[in-house]
């Protein structure tokens, strides 16, 4: 068989084609050969077979390739291929005795996930598998997991004795603290090579925000030199493929709301130490609409993570941080990357609760290095913050990764949502405004979101505006507007 | 959009195409729109959305649909339509909840059934499900889900008080009982609609091997129109869509390999009681390569099937059966079919075991009958068998499926596997069989299959031939053949 490129985009899935007549095919066979595995003995992929009845899109004799197929095969078109049915993958049995309530040594969960990162994995199996270790799974299984979601990406390696990290484990809207954080690390000169991803549920995540003043796309080399030239990097993970397995197993979690803490920690635990990070940080937000909902279940988490880290030998330090409300005042790409260059320009109206947060964290960040004396990790931070020097920092960084010289604005339609009583904000939502945000167009439309015009335990009058919603479209704008009407994520006490 | 028909089969994926140009939408539209519903308020289908860069397939203003979804949405070529992004099923809600080990009550669990069988669940959700569900479940959402499966199909009625029916739980080769149990049923009188499925994961299920013998594949109408005449008759399940819920539960139950006991007991009486039957007999094969490989585990399973019988009004009898070997001689459709017959004709040689183990079962169905005196099913089963009145009701329910005439013949290459010692056979695999049956092809090779020649209990010489194994292809023996060779799956003891 022949490979010929079919001009259809199946993405997530590797789609193939074959014609039903003329190829020597019976249909039994058609229906035994649903998942195929296509390949010339150089390169391989397992695709979906679709059956074409119809000459315009194929000749007997070829086989046709789905665009995402015809790129991850990476062969010619007219290259020679044989396909063959798509052989069961072994570890499925492993997911199977999980199921029957099984506990998995360490290499059957490094062959469950070496079969995932490779694709040899369904949808459906890899929905199985993560269903059956959500709430069952023993803290060898985890350390197993990370260990093995770690080892089938990439890993870099660093010219530093000290590589630093922080990463918070997130649900909380406007909570940018990692632009800030990191110029401060790199003014100081240690080495903060800071990956991070993309806004999958949440209004913005920092790659979404960085991406507003810089470029965040770097491939490896580039991003590695912006890291020798400055320290530093402020880039989107997705690009540099330290967890291949994470980022399938993802694709599935996301859908099914799979949040279990054990998934969680071996996800952000393995990119750590793919992205060859030997100092971390975590940020974990207790709140009652956080992701950690109580001081208890922070605790059991905050192990969790130090166990791990331990075997995997990072050192690792963990702070609880308020989690009962948005941070800063904007949400959404635009208006975080707003407060955050307001905060490193020590701006008189700059938030001062993302920038407290910042300097917090900045400080335990910085007390990594032995050079600091015991204690003086904040007072640094707060030197080079108010120096300028992390706002210099911060603007070599976007040069360095190349800026952004028209930058998105603001959307041009807004709508506020006023309090309808006097009194005192006694609460804010975050999952309603995150999805209020969102419903204004955020990620995506980069000017989309809110503007918090009140935070917890202020006061307000009677027809005041709690936040303004941007939008770039009409549309947008009602969907988001229809929702605040609905339950506008604001506790006022009167 | 008009909707135009596009030559690819997806099966069992429903597949719209769209062209990536041309019609208004971004990429990021796109993204959010892969799983879409189609309709124009007289017709509403879901499907996967795929993107065409490439005009030969479609022009703008077009919706292409695959054959399969262009099949469901059953409105012609060019009619106009709308599409949206899919909505998401509530029920998810549900599943989620159950994931995180929750309990779900009667209507959560009805709502989650109605969109499985609508279609409106992705095999990763459906996966999800299952798994967190297996070994989780109580009685009482057992019980609900059983009515949820049975509620959302057919259901069918019949002019009888009663209507009876036998399900054995499956697992070992060769047991064809049903085929000589209705005959025996429908010649004393009582009406016995017997539904059945095909092989799924066996060398032949009682539709295939029916199928040697007379049309199985029978609509409602035709099949009502045969149990009227004939008392009884032996369709092929699937065509009368009884549980249109476990046929999709079982699309992703057999990759994944899901078989718990409540699983089981919900697909089976969900359809008895779709099916309308008032009276039930259960045969569950008890041995060590089993579905049940205890009597502990069987009292289990029978205690499930008694509750669940209970609250749903259907008179029910369990019978323990020997599942330590294959039954009968013959393994495959055309090799069982042989069996069942050489049993109603009495013939000399025909399989003891097999017409013991249906006299048995027939007997106790019999016993549903009041007008039998107690004890007297298994006399009054003898009788009509001997008499030849049990044979004559098969010729009439053949004639009245609709008689193949010309009957398929056993394979043509064959090859014998044969003992390595003397000694006596000591245990018999039902896996293996079963695999080694498949390999040679059956049941899609109605003539494949395997003939075994000597049980457990046999003594055998060196040399002698163990069974032999039926092909239509030299290929197929091949593959049998070497699978014998590795495990042959006889345990002979010298």
């Amino acid at each position: 068989m022949k490979i010929k490129a079919v001009a259809i985009d199946t993405h997530p899935e590797n789609t193939a084609f074959l014609l039903r007549e003329g190829n020597g095919y019976s249909p039994e066979q058609f229906q035994a050969l649903r998942k195929i595995e296509i390949g010339n003995g150089e390169a391989t992929i397992l695709a979906t077979l679709a059956i074409v009845d119809d000459t315009c899109l194929l000749d007997p004799g070829t086989i046709g390739l789905g665009e995402q197929a015809f790129r991850r095969l990476g062969l010619p078109e007219g290259t020679e291929v044989t396909f063959r049915q798509a052989p069961v993958p072994h570890s499925l049995e492993y997911v199977r005795r999980k199921i029957d309530g099984d506990t998995l040594d360490d290499t059957e969960i490094a062959e469950i996930i070496k079969d995932i990162a490779g694709y040899r994995y369904s949808p459906m199996e890899i929905g199985a598998f993560l269903v059956a270790c959500a709430g069952f799974m023993t803290t060898q299984e985890t350390l197993a997991l990370t260990r093995a979601m770690a080892d089938v990406g990439r890993v870099m390696r660093w010219d530093a004795d000290i590589v630093v990290d922080k990463h918070c484990i997130g649900g909380i809207p406007g909570n940018r603290t990692s632009m800030i954080v990191v110029p401060i690390v790199a003014a100081h000169g240690l080495t903060m090579p800071k990956t991070s991803s993309r806004a999958i549920t949440s209004p913005s995540g920092t790659a979404d925000t960085m991406e507003v003043l810089a470029t965040v796309d770097l491939a490896e080399d580039r991003l590695a030199e912006v890291v020798r030239k400055e320290n530093a990097v402020l880039a989107w993970g997705g690009r540099v493929n330290l967890s291949p397995a994470d980022d399938v197993l993802i694709s599935v979690e996301r859908p099914l709301r799979i949040d279990t803490f054990e998934q969680m920690a071996a996800s952000i635990l393995s990119k750590k130490v793919a992205a060859g990070s030997t100092h971390l940080l975590i940020d974990i937000p207790v709140g009652p609409t956080a992701k950690v909902r109580s001081k208890r279940e922070a605790i059991r988490l905050r192990k969790l993570f130090e166990y791990l880290a331990g075997k995997l030998g990072l050192v690792l330090d963990v702070v609880f941080t308020d989690g009962s409300q948005p941070v800063g005042r904007g949400i959404g790409p635009v208006l975080e990357a707003r407060d955050v260059m307001a905060v490193l320009r020590n701006d008189a109206d700059a938030p001062i609760d993302l920038r407290d947060r910042a300097l917090m964290l900045a400080g335990r960040v910085l007390e990594f290095d032995p050079a600091i004396v015991g204690g003086r990790g904040y007072a640094r931070a707060m030197e080079l913050l108010g120096s300028g020097a992390a706002l210099k920092a911060m603007e070599r960084l976007i040069d360095a990764q190349g800026r952004r010289h028209s930058l998105p604005q603001v959307g041009g339609y807004h709508h506020d949502v006023c309090s309808l009583f006097e009194g005192k904000v006694i609460a804010i939502d975050c999952h309603t405004i995150a999805r209020i945000a969102r419903l204004a167009g955020a990620p995506m439309d980069k000017g989309a979101g809110i503007d918090l015009m009140h935070k917890v335990g202020d006061p307000v009058r009677r027809g005041e505006v709690l936040y303004r919603i941007h939008a770039h479209s009409e549309t947008g704008l009602a969907y988001a507007r229809d929702l605040a009407g609905a339950s506008s994520g604001y506790v006022v006490q009167s």
